[in-house]
């Protein structure tokens, strides 16, 4: 399933599953759903098991994954439809704006390391960005005032789907949902101000994300997607998660060792090489310019920059 | 006013206020206050306004702050009686459990930059932890497994009370809700082992927070503080927030430049000198170990140690 966040005429978001050029509305099919078969309360339980808030829609777990597969029965068996909408009359949001966490991490791929001369971190490197950083498709990343030297991170997000402490390598991938696209948009100028790279890294619509999530059986192997950037039609980044240096299923197992992940955790994995501040000479993003970033399977995501 | 949360019973945690040793639940007295003025919905709207959530209360700002202006003026003339607890019979919790960010600032005192051998920071130094981190007062800090230098630091928090963006320091304080305790924990073997310091920052237990959160008119000035902790009775830091590099003010003002400050945003200022890692030979916390911690005017934080 491609989970997506979608609204339609300025109503609330609510969460969809995109199939080719159409989005099923989940609430509204499940509440025809339970309606079919009597259930009083259908509208109710449909909001509940699919709200507004992804990080919610991925607490109710099993719940919400015996309800999609349910459907999923009925519709093949004829006795229901999904109900869809158009793509092209739906406004697709970030698929998720409320995580506990998201986590970044930094330096994880060795081409990237090379080119900025910074050692590979023995073990994964650890920042954040806060809610406020996210933003949706298609709209504007804000440079802040001051920031002369803004950049674009193209980093594949892990979106866990299950709570996770003390787990191995091995099965941690079962702990993830799925995958989406996580621009780790950067002010280097304020990055490199103090030892902490926070400072560039948490203002307004400095993590776009989307445009929907993959889940896992979309996604078999997370370790052989090419990502891409393209600044106003170029191509800037091109890499691997083949080359990450601390693979998926050693990120979830590494930070659950540190922590406890919680259903809707956003990981932003890290980004290859190719990023502006260390070209000569650099590339920066200004007012006007257009980034598009593209994983193997997650489609595509496009950010104009303005200024703040 | 002394802002808690607490719970009694096993219940749902509530919002109360802190008068000597009784505890007004708030909840409770606004649900009679209306109740004895007619009021159909008394108790929705008294869930509403003092939800259990701190951050939903803050976020509530002017409806609640009215709300509890006109229960005080009925007190005072007799219309109404604050529904108390005595403080004995309830366990006060982290003061706020759900912040949109937790932002903590490092070397933000000059002694404890020189025992640690650390430049002053240009700038404020930001990492984050998540929620996972906040500890109620009196609960233990766990230690992690592997990790065998588990350190304290006595911080100011500062809670938001207001949307911030783009303000001067001049007038900030104005946009912060009051003040509480926040132990951050640290964990030196985790800390050091990437220039990042959050690997070290991060793990579940590692913010105790509390026991209240005095509001502005508590803490007229908050750089006039005196931060104290005792590890085992022996008092190893003693600093006072007169000595912070950038101050309350000039916090709030500089990350406002930098992201969108929201109601309940916790930021935890930074911590004098005498931590248990620079110390000869350090001290470092072991299970067993009991963390007392005291700033003026907001009371006491205790936290027992132990191994995860």
């Amino acid at each position: 399933m491609k989970l997506v966040r979608f609204s339609e005429n300025g109503h609330l978001p609510r969460p969809g599953s995109l199939k080719g050029d159409r989005v099923v509305d989940l609430a509204a099919t499940y509440e025809a759903y339970l309606d079919g078969r009597g259930v009083v309360r259908a509208r109710e339980l449909a909001l509940t098991l699919f709200p507004s808030s992804t990080r919610a829609f991925l607490q109710a777990g099993a719940a919400a994954t015996d309800a999609l597969a349910a459907m999923d029965q009925a519709v093949v068996t004829g006795r229901l439809e999904w109900i869809v909408r158009p793509l092209a009359s739906v406004r697709l949001l970030a698929p998720i704006h409320d995580p506990d966490k998201l986590i970044c991490i930094g330096l994880n791929y060795k081409d990237h390391t090379e080119e900025g001369r910074f050692q590979i971190p023995p073990e994964p490197l650890i920042f954040a960005k806060f809610a406020n950083a996210i933003l949706n498709p298609g709209e504007p990343i804000l440079r802040p005032k001051g920031c002369q030297q803004l950049d674009y991170e193209v980093e594949l997000g892990v979106v866990m789907g299950r709570t996770a402490k003390d787990i191995p390598p091995e099965g941690a991938l079962e702990y993830v949902f799925g995958y989406t696209i996580v621009h780790d948009v950067s002010a280097r100028d304020f990055q490199f101000r103090t030892s902490q790279v926070m400072g560039g890294k948490i203002s307004d619509t400095f993590a776009p994300i989307g445009p929907f999530i993959a889940d896992r059986t979309e996604i078999p192997d997370p370790h052989a997607l090419e990502l891409k950037t393209w600044v106003n039609g170029t191509l800037l980044q091109h890499g691997n998660t083949k080359n990450l240096i601390f693979d998926v299923a050693a990120l979830v197992s590494f930070l659950s060792l540190r922590l406890t992940l919680s259903p809707g955790d956003v990981i932003a994995t890290g980004t290859p090489a190719g990023v502006g501040f260390t070209r000569e000479p650099p590339v920066y993003l200004f007012p006007g310019d257009m980034v598009r970033m593209e994983i193997t399977g997650l489609g595509v995501l496009e950010n104009p920059v303005k200024d703040a």
